[in-house]
């Protein structure tokens, strides 16, 4: 054993001051508690204080959960508790590891958290029998930190993302520290491996500190792990390189190891006061090293050392469940009850199963408990997102279709002033590209934050701080990890980046709508958070140079696999639209936006007025361009035009133009759909209209073109159960790019003005004659503006500047 | 200017032995004919030789490109040339920062490469406007490495996978060298930060070497990077951390760095060149420190300094085009002039446009040529996969539905001896879990790659060896990165995940498919390579204790939106069809696989030729299960149950039974779907049925009861067009889920057994009150076995044991 700080050379062999044996030894049954909790709710139904021997009814049926890690994070907690209560400190635990749950779970339950949110959960023999069988029990709580767990806001499902939610957790919470276990399968992941880099963006005046304790147990499912087996020289290399300085606590003698990690844990808490006091009296923020603590301990720590010849404790054999059957095995049944009894429950809880009092006192007090934490149930601490009124940013329209402006910069004003107003609670995160996706105004109030060296050519154009509310690093893995963890700790966060690479967290955009379905039905005493959001701003059809690659709406797609109630997806398809949707979204609580917005000029539409009107109702008709009835009547157009996107949205009225000018007797009626849910029924979607509605709009059976930002088959999907769906074509993306024009690659997908007026006239029968001509027309005009383009390198004038021209009546 | 060893502290200031002033010179002049054509073709579209003064018309009407970091990649470029000759290397180039195509692109076209695959990009005046004038050119070549740059297996449109693809290109080539150019953006990516530990799987006897250089230009597009702003000695710890061994060449007087360059590549490729002969020597492989070298150079290197007051080279303002336009802009017109005419191309071409003879010398020849090394066209080298005979591996089925088998096991049997007639080119790679997922018989031939440390345990049970064709590592980006590069140079590879965690490679897999998409479309000459193929064998309806986290089937939505061409999805019931799978997806190239396939033990269903025939058709009548006329008669069944996946079918086969035991009357067709895609027209996919077969299998009016294993609005998405799609009822999984027992996440979902009978009964007209009877009954049991599950915490032994029992007639 020894708990080494390799940046020094000293080793810690005794305890810190004020620490003496007999606490240690306290804390050491605490331990014990702790780790009896977890192989209890791993394994037994019944006789949960073994008031008498084990018999194999007392074993549940099915033995499932992890039990490696799970003495290291109890460890870990029993060492955070001691110094929560000297210091009084302000601390969450996140747990990396997260399918060691019972190494969490079992504090919870000990410092009094769990009774308190789940009664019958009590501190008693009744309680703690449901406590140890309702784990990973059928209908009952799972094997990792899910939202059910108290003081968690980190489930671990997926692994990668412990210090990038720990990092947002402290984002401007000055004084709270975040405890991030980092597993070392889990420091495997890509996420996770660039997520030291937190450092680089924690101010010690403003934000609080992440103190990450990698737990070197050594071993995954079935291998060794990468950073356990190389040398420890290597390792401290690695770590100082990532600007940390790693304090080591390494062994397996459970006395030595309690005194090694006080003191480890005491040093690390005692740099971290030091270097926040020592910004906060200069009031100049550097980047500090950061302390972060190295714990390496056997996996499976003090359970079973072998089954037979098979070595269990220290081994990757560990993992989840050492002894698979002691239900059907005597052998195995009788060491199950050897590893509970080592534990000496009899020495830590009274005969009605309470925890004795002076191993209850070693948990901290009320709110300072990790298990209630109000942090780690965020929606408590949460204020409203003030926004303000945002008709000052509204783009002028007098007329439709005339004005060209840049749809995301009004919302990056929006932004600007919202974060003028929310100082302290609003973050916005993009890799690399706030002022390329025309969010710049933002800057106006508040810079990127940098804790890295700063050069004076920074000075003229660079827009970094010191403390600034813009958070840009190439690793949208990162930024999605600090916005949850900013998000779940009850503050706001907004999210921007290319559509193709909306991807890249497609699963941590999933495991966040999962968390948020898993709080709606199972965790009802977590507190509403704001919304995770997303603004797609580099899209598919403006691809000019980055070509095929970039090329890819089909993030949308997999919104459309989760529950209605926490997912929304909106595209806005011009600036106040933009600025009204964002009125909306921003708003909500306990839900997911994506909200897809080209950052280039567009086409101007709609007034504030008309835009909110839009907004509320989801699917409107754009009245000024369409020439049917318009619903007043109770005549149907011949055809329906309808579109989502801001480049659809453009092709579609480009072609209704034509059409209302080429053959003025066909009867068109042009929607446009700004919340893509609308189309699916309302048992779906809280957004979904109702069939009548949508049947008055989409008729009940005349042709409906629909010309779609995404992949065209996503509106099938949504709409197959409508009664026109039969008539409904959809254009869309269908992987036909390259280095395109934007009319060319329009044309190659064939949502393009001439291709629709083409869908048009092969749909509407009876358009005599002059259709044929016009048809011919528009293929004539494919191949022309195909070869302006491949000639010039840039679309023609006319199509460039093309406005809504109100045809002639 | 200094190149260092941080490690030892040597400095090179001096150019390595041999190389002289004028070769350094010469070294020079190549290097500025690569940046004059890095410029060229962001810029011109005439006058490519600057034989006439800069005008207007000479330049393109748009300006798309990357300048910034392509002299940097030029310049590692010209002294890899130099060490090729030298020692007569084998050695490829790959990109990281693949958005300056530019500076890989010069290079190509300057060793002869690029104009023997396009003939018209000649080496002369007239080639060289075109080759100009294509770059970031509507219809043409992107500005990053696409599939239509010689030389390159890595596009880097997404960014972050530079090394791991490198790592799976030397990968059993012990005589290659991967020169990978990590971009200090890329680097920022997690996928990248956690690929530095391919070392840790890289022999040196067996496997070729990476080379990485970190390209510290300092900037991404708006923001400095991360890794060029800490401190240089907190770097070079990181990197040692990692494994490496850095040796840093930084500055920008050109002299001084082409000497410096050309000394630490040759410290470099010495290094290499020693480890390897030590260890193939000795026959002992360790884990060496590979050596890496860190560029350290300006942002834009060479180009024009400043604009006005906005500084350019050096800063972040260089990362794109730094003049933006000189065709209207007459200082910019000359800056721009200047610009080009200070690599002065008139001592680098003659007056033909072709590169000076001793400039041409320079360049390595024929196929040592990086633009014209076969590795890097892969399918050159490929050799056809061996496969065995799969019948020794099938699984004896007398009759269907009565024994239970793992139908992974067989598969891993076929894998095992796939790599023994294949021993040097194929490879399984899994995020640790090639045991859990029952392919543990590969062990027997070859075990997991480690070149870390191996302990006294490991021997038994940790299936470890410094050669194996096993790669496990907690990335799945690295792994599956790993496995592109070996695939791409002409080798086979085979990934298996977890079905959730699939969604963390789907932008890997968008990416991958659209590369094949693209040389299909644009580079014909790249000769076909191996599959790319994904097991998803942890599936959503599994997840007995992971629990709702792990239940996401929605990766195979993301296939769907590529191109049928290259992307195909399979769901074998049983082992014998997952073996005929096997056999048929393995060996068909340019195409992105993905099987479907639960580890557990399963019904079994089909001997080996039923299974190939199935495989073969993709949908089929099951016969014995179905109690109509099986199509052999004009008649229509009452009802079409068709079930897609393992589990569905099951509970499909279920339903069958009880409705065939309680209502005999009724005439039901059983289908099950083997490839998915054969649902959808043979105009979108291969594996598309006709219309006409597509109806005589699913009637053209009958009920149709489909359950399936994914989200249902797949299903519908596929056959939307189909004559009977108003009467299809899909049942799929809709995140109706948490800690259940199989059976309870079925009835959830409403894919079991029960629902089903309920479903036909709702949907077939006129079945009488013996119907109500048994929908009644069928609620019961619904009630009853979730009751069961959640006392128990398992399903009732007559569901888990289950067997199909064939009705009475």
């Amino acid at each position: 054993m020894q708990a080494s700080d390799v940046t020094t050379g000293s080793v810690f062999q005794t305890p810190p001051e004020g620490v003496d044996g007999e606490l240690l030894e306290r804390i050491n049954r605490w331990w014990r508690a702790a780790k009896y909790l977890a192989v209890g709710m791993i394994y037994l139904q019944d006789n949960p204080l073994l008031q008498e021997p084990l018999r194999p009814e007392h074993i549940k049926n099915r033995l499932l959960g992890h039990w490696g890690s799970s003495p290291g994070q109890a460890f870990i907690w029993a060492h955070a508790n001691r110094l929560i209560r000297q210091r009084d400190l302000d601390m969450i635990y996140l747990s990396g590891p997260g399918h060691g749950a019972p190494g969490v779970l079992g504090p919870t339950y000990l410092d009094g958290s769990y009774s308190e949110v789940y009664p019958d959960k009590s501190r008693d023999e009744a309680g703690m029998r449901r406590f140890f069988k309702q784990f990973s029990f059928p209908g009952h709580i799972g094997s990792h930190c899910t939202p059910e767990t108290p003081g968690s806001i980190h489930e671990g499902g997926e692994l990668g993302y412990v210090l990038s939610h720990a990092c947002g957790a402290v984002f401007d919470n000055p004084d709270l520290i975040a405890l991030a276990c980092v597993g070392d399968g889990e420091a495997e992941t890509g996420p996770l491996a660039t997520s030291w880099h937190i450092n680089k963006f924690l101010n010690p005046i403003s934000d609080g500190a992440v103190l990450p304790v990698l737990h070197l147990n050594g071993y995954k499912i079935a291998n060794p792990t990468l950073l356990a087996r190389i040398p420890r020289e290597e390792l401290a290399s690695l770590l100082r390189g990532y600007g940390w300085e790693p304090l080591f606590v390494e062994g397996s003698e459970p006395m030595a190891m309690h005194a090694a990690m006080a003191a480890a844990m005491e040093e690390a808490v005692g740099r971290i006061q030091a270097i926040q006091a020592e910004a906060r009296r200069s009031g100049e923020a550097q980047r500090p090293h950061w302390p972060m603590i190295v714990l390496r301990s056997p996996k499976g720590w003090t359970g079973p050392a072998a089954l037979g010849d098979k070595k269990l404790e220290g081994f990757w054999r560990a993992h989840q469940v050492p002894l698979p059957g002691p239900q059907k095995d005597p052998e195995q049944l009788a060491m199950l009850e050897t590893w509970l009894r080592s534990y000496r429950p009899e020495e830590l809880f009274d005969e009605h199963g309470t925890l004795l009092p002076e191993l209850q006192a070693l948990s901290p007090q009320g709110l300072r408990r990790m298990g209630s934490n109000p942090h780690a149930n965020g929606g408590l601490l949460r204020h409203r997102l003030q926004l303000p009124p945002i008709e000052s940013y509204a783009v002028t329209v007098d007329t439709p279709g005339r004005v060209e402006a840049e749809n995301t910069y009004p919302l990056g004003e929006l932004l600007r002033d919202a974060i003028g107003l929310n100082p302290d609670s609003l973050r916005v995160f993009g890799p690399d590209e706030t002022a390329s996706n025309r969010l710049q105004a933002i800057y106006e109030v508040s810079k990127k934050v940098w804790m890295e060296d700063l050069l004076p050519e920074d000075s003229n154009g660079s827009e970094l701080a010191r403390s600034g509310r813009v958070v840009e690093m190439l690793s949208e893995h990162t930024l999605v990890g600090m916005m949850e963890g900013y998000v779940l700790t009850g503050r706001y966060g907004f999210f921007h980046t290319y559509e193709a690479f909306a991807h890249v967290i497609a699963s941590m955009f999933n495991q966040h709508a999962k968390w948020l379905e898993s709080c709606n039905l199972h965790a009802p005493w977590r507190a509403p958070i704001g919304p995770w959001t997303c603004l797609i701003s580099s899209t598919v059809w403006r691809q000019d140079h980055n070509g095929f690659t970039h090329q890819d709406p089909g993030f949308i797609d997999l919104a459309g696999n989760k529950s209605g109630d926490v997912v929304r997806v909106y595209m806005p398809p011009d600036a106040n639209s933009l600025l009204a949707v964002a009125e909306e979204a921003m708003l909500e609580t306990n839900v997911c936006n994506i909200i897809v917005s080209d950052k280039q000029k567009h086409l101007q539409y709609m007034n504030l007025e008309q835009a909110r009107a839009h907004v509320a109702k989801g699917i409107s008709i754009v009245r000024w361009a369409s020439n049917d009835d318009c619903g007043t009547q109770p005549d149907d157009p011949d055809v329906v035009m309808a579109c989502a996107g801001d480049i659809p949205s453009k092709e579609t009225l480009a072609a209704v133009e034509i059409l209302r000018r080429e053959i003025p007797q066909l009867k068109i009626r042009v929607l446009n759909v700004v919340k893509l849910f609308a189309l699916t029924q309302p048992s779906e979607h809280p957004h979904g209209l109702s069939d009548r509605d949508f049947d008055s709009l989409f008729t009940t059976n005349k042709p409906v073109i629909f010309n779609f930002h995404g992949y065209p088959w996503l509106i099938h999907r949504l709409t197959y159960r409508r009664t026109n769906h039969a008539n409904l074509h959809v254009r869309g993306y269908k992987e036909k790019g390259n280095i395109n024009t934007p009319l060319e690659l329009a044309m190659n997908n064939q949502i393009d003005r001439f291709n629709l007026v083409i869908d048009v006239i092969d749909r509407v029968p009876s358009l005599g004659s002059r259709a044929a001509h016009v048809k011919e027309q528009m293929k004539d005009a494919i191949l022309a503006n195909r070869a302006y383009a491949h000639q010039h390198g840039m679309d023609a004038p006319e199509v460039t500047n093309w406005r809504w021209t109100p045809p002639q009546a």
